[in-house]
């Protein structure tokens, strides 16, 4: 049986040629970058190399960008390193109700630390309203953290009209934008953010390896203490395969992503069509629009959202029922309920995340499977008989 | 011209055996190990098997062993979460002077944060004195953190006996067996730790990922905030690759590790016996014999250590001045003045270590080499000429 994986926004396979350039990383060219021999030299060079690619993706510096352990590390950085180098001027925070848990978690271990967070409200396709955040700003406020695009539905956020409230009010601003680098034009002057994560393995680079992009002049205290590597910024070994391995990836999706983009936009609205078509009682979750390209997410009345998991699984398609993250949690999906979703019927929420190697047959294969394992649940569900 | 590598300390290539075992795992089996389609479950049974050889390696149990991104992390999670989880109880903290910067720049930050911290001295050999733990803990200390085996001067320490001390005086123990783990046995039960930080690059594992040991029962805040993972210990998506070539590694040093240390140690003393013969004005840092098996550590007066490593790089020999993470200060080794060694000597500082694939030849070309270099460099210099 073919293996149909539509869940690209929990992690992409690595693109064969990211493994190709790793691979003397690991073996030939293995030297501590920040040693001074040669071995040493060569690791740097490569690096830097890398970071050059990366700053060149979303217009900014070299020297703006620093290589982390991944999305979730940058997100702690950028939040923790803000609260703590801005305490004085403050111990406010703004973010949203529907972040990703790197920034949620993030918020919740500051407020044990003495500082307020505001968790603003989205509205029933996920945005939020730039006049909401403008009105919760204090003089005590030190940083508004947003994500780009949610990784649950697909919404995007209009993060360039909030960065420029947060600009005019003279505080810091955030964007978790794991979810849209690589897949969408993402651009920090255009945006005008003072912070951006990233994570290497959301679009074909290895796992394990992230990035900060912090905007020059941004007062920020380490989160990750030792040595004196990323100029002081992240210490740690540098994960120089890694590294290498992301700059490929960006290499690759800056020569694909247009032509990716809009392939994968296809697909999807093909995908949302035919499942509107062939189930009843079914609903699309996130803005009709304002979407990536690569995101379907359905709520399928009267079912589990695990129950249709793992009867696609044994039908070879793999897709989720939110985030990866959450999993362990039976808790319905606070990004769901934050769009006004009640409880009970979050439960059944699907969502299908296209990538490279989707086409349109894997999308007729999924409205092909999926309205029959659909049935069959009903059919075999009290939810189904005493609420249709 | 044929390199000789004798920096294993600062990192070492990962063996061919584990970038074959981590392979499958970027393109094939990527699935995110917290999803719970197949793909998911493969990369989540790979996760578990890696956990037990750890736990194994080291004689603690599975549930014991969380995946960071590397030894730094491990060391940030230990520090910082004792000292979160336990700030009710007391706010002091017990160190040597001679720890890694993953170590003491921790301690500096927790410094900042209203933490007190007390760094002990060492002996001319980097020892700790075990009465000087004893006598340092009050009724506020909440954690004592000394490292298994120093990085640069290869001493190791009595961890089993200050041990003891902590555990009498019902304080948490941490120790940074970074430089210990893979090489010479290390059992979380013998020593007593109740936590303890491992580096999956020190033994020839992959960059990018580590280890923190977590005594069952010890309180600890998290220190990587956002998803679930690792039994909600510690965020962001399973490095599968890496864990996977981690455990490898863990498997590859238990088997050769006897045979190796054994080899390594009679390499080093051959290495220290000819340096002290040929060169004179040189003498050995660390300790006679409570010393890693790989590790020579020597100062040569009236020469600076970067124009050795440079002359070395050039004669193909790479080897370090101290820790490869301090290489961007220009300040003289930590550890060297710990041992009481003046700064215009600490300056003139060369580490040899010795790995897996350095032979008696690569000794023999160093005792070659290096005596030219000194009679050079020293007839070039003023130091030489004042002071000699």
């Amino acid at each position: 049986m073919r293996r149909i994986y539509l869940d690209y926004a929990a992690t992409t396979p690595t693109h064969p040629e990211v493994v190709k350039a790793m691979l003397p990383y690991f073996t030939d060219a293995f030297g501590n970058a920040s040693s001074i021999y040669s071995y040493g030299r060569e690791a740097r060079g490569a690096v830097e190399e890398a970071r050059t690619k990366v700053a060149e993706l979303i217009g900014a510096r070299s020297e703006e960008i620093i290589f982390t352990g991944g999305g979730t590390e940058a997100d702690n950085y950028a939040l923790k390193g803000v609260a703590y180098a801005n305490e004085r001027k403050g111990n406010h925070i703004i973010t949203t109700s529907i972040e990703h848990r790197a920034v949620l978690e993030v918020c919740k271990f500051l407020e044990s630390r003495g500082f307020k967070v505001t968790y603003l409200p989205v509205d029933e396709y996920g945005l939020v309203t730039p006049d909401d955040v403008k009105r919760a700003i204090t003089d005590k406020t030190i940083l508004i953290s947003v994500m780009h695009a949610n990784n649950e539905v697909g919404t995007i956020e209009p993060v360039e009209e909030i960065c420029k409230i947060a600009r005019e009010a003279g505080v810091y601003f955030h964007t978790d934008a794991v979810q849209t680098v690589g897949h969408i034009p993402v651009n920090v002057d255009e945006l005008k953010v003072d912070l951006l994560a990233i994570s290497g393995h959301k679009f074909y680079g290895p796992n394990g390896v992230g990035v900060l992009y912090v905007r020059k002049g941004t007062k920020l205290v380490s989160f990750m203490h030792g040595g004196g590597q990323e100029r002081k910024c992240r210490a740690g070994t540098e994960n120089v395969p890694a590294i290498v391995g992301l700059g490929k990836a960006v290499e690759l999706v800056g020569q694909e992503m247009g032509k990716e983009a809009g392939r994968q936009a296809y697909l999807r609205d093909k995908l949302i069509k035919g499942l509107l078509e062939k189930i009843d009682h079914i609903r699309v979750n996130g803005h009709p629009t304002k979407r990536l390209p690569n995101n379907v997410n359905v709520i399928v009345d009267f079912v589990e959202g695990e129950s249709l998991l793992l009867s696609l699984d044994s039908e070879g398609i793999c897709a989720s029922t939110g985030s990866a993250c959450g999993m362990a949690s039976p808790e319905p999906s606070h990004v769901l309920l934050a769009l006004g979703i009640p409880p009970e019927q979050a439960h059944g929420s699907l969502r299908f995340t296209l990538g490279r190697a989707n086409t349109e047959t894997d999308v007729e294969r999924v409205l092909e499977v999926l309205p029959t394992i659909v049935a069959r649940l009903r059919a075999m569900s009290p939810l189904s008989k005493s609420q249709k």
